[in-house]
């Protein structure tokens, strides 16, 4: 079966031996109150929700699914699976749906370092759960950055407590990645007001029982707006009107046609939504609404990411777990449990294979979300413009990278872990193939992992020249500098330096091929992602090897991040080479075929 | 949404002009009165079946999925999804039930070189009810292999006839890869039949409304028998007992316990039979259970991997349609569809990417197919001793790589089909995701694709010391060396046989350091399968390209040929080197974790 305990020996480890936290925290004003007990406690208490509430209405989530009626006022209403309106309470009672948010409007102000690991937490231990607050936060994050003072004030502390959710609503069934074709419209109601029409899909959270108000953010069009992306806005659409004092009104007309039967996330509702003219608000200023939505992208793409970092892990957890219990043959060196009728199949190297690779991409993940999340916290909070400057280039740099990485090896390593349990892993009462099923979606939206590689590849690398990866390159040399010689690894820090090199000549390749090629980006783009991704992993394991080496032997979990971290630079670093030479092969073989003949 | 056209031109292209096999038809007794003429007919005639009557019942198969209840007497049956009984009614009405069966019992007799492409479609169209006709021909297979000449006339001409459907039952609910340990018994009545008691799991097709009776085929364990694989013998357990004179007599005490719940294959109803001291015959001698069973192995393994290429296909096939079909943003080389909103995704190199990689493993996996089939057909068939020799050890060596290499690709092509369909990928009414879902099995049904890696690596690779790797790397070569120069595709004919050079070294090391490290193979087995699969499509793309190359330009065919091959060697090809390293990595990465540290 599938089993979760919350990482938080690794979760510590990364935060405070890794990356020094402490240091960190107490460097910004924003965050100087955050201290590593206040840390532990948060991690402490979140895994208790984590393991006891939310993970144990996974698998009942999943077969039970969301359910979406009509109610007696041919209104479509949905139910989510059991157990999860009360789960969301426990989660709004805790204090849990205020994590991140703003303090000046009852949030907690937590640094994104930490609410990495509690956002791992929640994916890992119901995906499907885990979408309704982390869209309300995106929500809130949005609101934050660009509503007016009294938009803020309005919608931000009742979905901080977790009375309320929020959505965003941009794909319609014609424009999901090219959103500048958008059809919804906005037409002024001359009160301030804007009466929202259009229908939108693929909406995360649009319907749901879990509160008392929903507040979609919709992109839509003004009458006179001009075609393209420019010409799209974005506005405050509640689902009910708030009176002025805060309590509900009117219904607005927004209204659930459907909901999506998916392939997994089953509890999560993803609806349909038809807007008739309801009542919205514009945010900022028209025509941004693109902008204002990129601007927490890059919070929404790491949690999303995260999503396949938490159900990799889990997905490692388990199928260890089961590889540990399950009796089957005998190890190649011979018996090992000779008192039973067969060997724990752990005894087996590509067992072993599997699990050492689900388990080496999980702790590099962990590590690399904690950076990012970092850089995150820097770029917003930090007194120097310079150091502002170069996180905010890293944040944008490393985005795409975690959005894709995390996913893509999220999958990867539930595929892995399904594997290990065997045909008992294509059961459903077993709990893999659920996995597998949640961490596919994580590929597909909030830009698929195909856009993801052309923003790193075009937007963040060649369009500046490389400005961005040449801040990132010598940060990465300058980490490894400050370690130091440790001789127990000194071959993996070498290898580190050496998968870097690469990646830089590869940048360079790229970049100056992009300038004759306008194909090149996109032909490179999915293999130039993962060749970063893969050395972004080597050198933070280079990193994490260098604390462990000299405390191994000794303490179990520093031998474990040494035989992990080894691991990592015999079995999975190698692919870089291939990922070079792919990205090096350019654009002529998937071009030269005349799109007629596929 | 998914679609499926037979790729009827491109198995002639195969059958025709990479094997030529009229020649080899005409050159064995067996296979003498098949003319390409007749193949062809027979392809057709499939492709309508497969078309018409069994792809449209693959997405309602999924919805409905199978149900098991218990009858009035107590009895648990399970219904099959609406339509299939129609469907398998004109399966065996059309003959198609007897396509590769022996001749002197009913069968058709028609060569596995050929079978293997109507298996393809058969899996493409819907591979839930490809199962029942699958699983019965690997009934009927080692019934014909091992059986009594008695047992042959009672059994084979009604499942030939499709009136009766066949299963193998091997798994137990603690003794899947290890049948050494499974329970069952077989106590002899004393009348020459045996009373069969245990309970079988995952028995594909165990229990079903296809046809009126089901002849399972058993392995138990007789009272005396020794521990371990040595101690297994087989029985043939039918549903209901057969007169004399072939009508059905009482109902045998084998009972459908219920159904698994699974992630995908849902229109095959997946059994746990619980048989209560039913009657059974012996097939052949006591204790050589295995060995008949694995006799027709190599057929059930290729037959299994043909499920993921055929999974494959239909993946590309139904992601090219949708790419060429949806309009979202513009080509980075400036607007091809000016008069529209938008272009055809088509134009994007990345999605290009996606269509191709699925479609290079497609072709070059439908010629691998050939290739095996050719070989069991010369392996049974052929007049000449050593002739039949090579072409066994070729069976023996390969059989692992195409169901392993088959289904991790054909898996990989639907996750990638699905990606190319965005959101919509992941939605149930589209299509793409069931193909995921269903593609899935075929890594871990009839022997787990690690499995067949330490199969290959260790049993026909190591054990022999190389002696089939010699003849198959002998037999690549000269396939090669009879080709001669093709100056178009000089760069891929060299970089084949860079690659078999390559694949033969990394062979020699790992049969030197199997000698002294009882965990090489384990630690090897995955990559070095990999690796040989990617240099068996070298091979195979290098022989079709020395075809096309010629003809392209003037032939749409052989465009789209010449352009997919040179892809492979460009994109595809290049994870040869990265798998050798990893390969050459050694075991001491995965053995030096402590199991208790997982």
């Amino acid at each position: 079966m599938a089993v979760y305990k919350a990482p938080l020996r690794d979760m510590q480890f990364v935060l405070n031996e890794v990356f020094n936290a402490e240091a960190r925290w107490a460097s910004m004003p924003a965050t100087r109150d955050v201290t590593p007990d206040l840390a532990d406690a948060i991690l402490g208490e979140a895994a208790k929700l984590a393991e006891n509430v939310l993970f144990p209405l996974n698998r009942s989530g999943d077969e039970e699914g969301c359910k979406w009626v009509l109610d007696a006022n041919q209104q479509g209403v949905v139910t989510t699976p059991k157990g999860f309106r009360e789960a969301f309470r426990q989660l709004a009672e805790g204090g849990w749906t205020a994590l991140s948010g703003s303090p000046e409007f009852g949030g907690q102000g937590m640094p994104k370092m930490l609410t990495v690991m509690f956002d791992e937490m929640l994916y890992g231990a119901n995906s499907s759960f885990a979408l309704y607050p982390m869209l309300s936060n995106g929500c809130t994050l949005c609101i934050a950055s660009h509503a007016s003072e009294e938009q803020k004030q309005v919608y931000l502390p009742p979905i901080y407590e977790g009375r309320w959710c929020g959505t965003m609503c941009l794909t319609e069934a014609h424009a999901g990645t090219d959103l500048g074709i958008i059809r919804s419209k906005a037409v002024p109601n001359g009160d301030g007001s804007y009466a929202v029409s259009g229908t939108k899909i693929f909406i995360t959270g649009g319907e749901h029982d879990l509160v008392d108000n929903i507040i979609h953010l919709v992109l839509a069009k003004l009458p006179d707006a001009p075609p393209g992306p420019k010409g799209i806005s974005l506005f405050i659409v509640p689902k009910f009107l708030v009176n002025a004092d805060g309590s509900l009104g009117a219904r607005n007309p927004v209204s659930c046609g459907s909901i999506e039967h998916k392939m997994g996330i089953k509890g999560s509702a993803t609806a349909v939504l038809n807007f008739d003219g309801a009542k919205g608000w514009l945010i900022g200023e028209p025509g941004n609404g693109l902008a204002y939505m990129f601007t927490m992208m890059n919070y929404e793409r790491l949690s999303i990411g995260i999503q396949g970092l938490g159900l990799g892990e889990v997905a490692y957890q388990s199928a260890a777990a089961y590889a540990k219990d399950r009796l089957q043959s005998r190890a190649p060196t011979g018996a090992v449990a000779k008192e039973k009728m067969a060997d724990p199949i752990i005894v087996h190297p590509d067992v072993r294979r599997m699990l050492l690779t689900a388990r080496a991409y999980s702790e590099a993940g962990r590590a690399f979300a904690c950076f990012v999340g970092e850089q995150l916290d820097m770029a917003k909070y930090h007194e120097d413009d310079a150091t502002r400057a170069d996180a905010d280039a890293l944040v944008q740099l490393l985005t795409p990278v975690a959005k894709a990485f995390f996913s893509d090896k999220g999958f990867e390593s539930c595929v892995l872990g399904q594997q290990v349990f065997g045909g008992h892993g294509y059961i459903r009462e077993w709990g893999m193939e659920q996995l597998v099923r949640d961490a596919r979606i994580a590929q597909i939206y909030e830009g698929t992992n195909g856009i993801q590689a052309l923003d790193l590849a075009g937007r963040k690398v060649a369009r500046n020249g490389g400005a961005y990866a040449r801040v990132y390159f010598a940060q990465m040399r300058s980490a490894l500098d400050a370690i130091g010689a440790v001789p127990a690894v000194a071959g993996e820090m070498a290898a580190a330096r050496k998968a870097i090199q690469l990646l830089e000549e590869t940048t360079d390749w790229l970049i100056a091929e992009a300038k004759g090629d306008a194909n090149a980006i996109g032909a490179a783009s999915v293999d130039y992602l993962e060749l970063f991704g893969l050395v972004t992993y080597g050198w933070l394991w280079a990193r994490m090897l260098a604390i462990a080496a000299p405390k191994a032997g000794a303490d179990a979990f520093y031998t474990a991040k040494l035989a992990t971290g080894r691991f990592y630079f015999q079995r999975l670093l190698p692919k870089a080479d291939a990922l070079a030479a792919q990205v090096r092969a350019g654009s002529v073989s998937l071009m030269t075929l005349d799109s007629t003949l596929f």
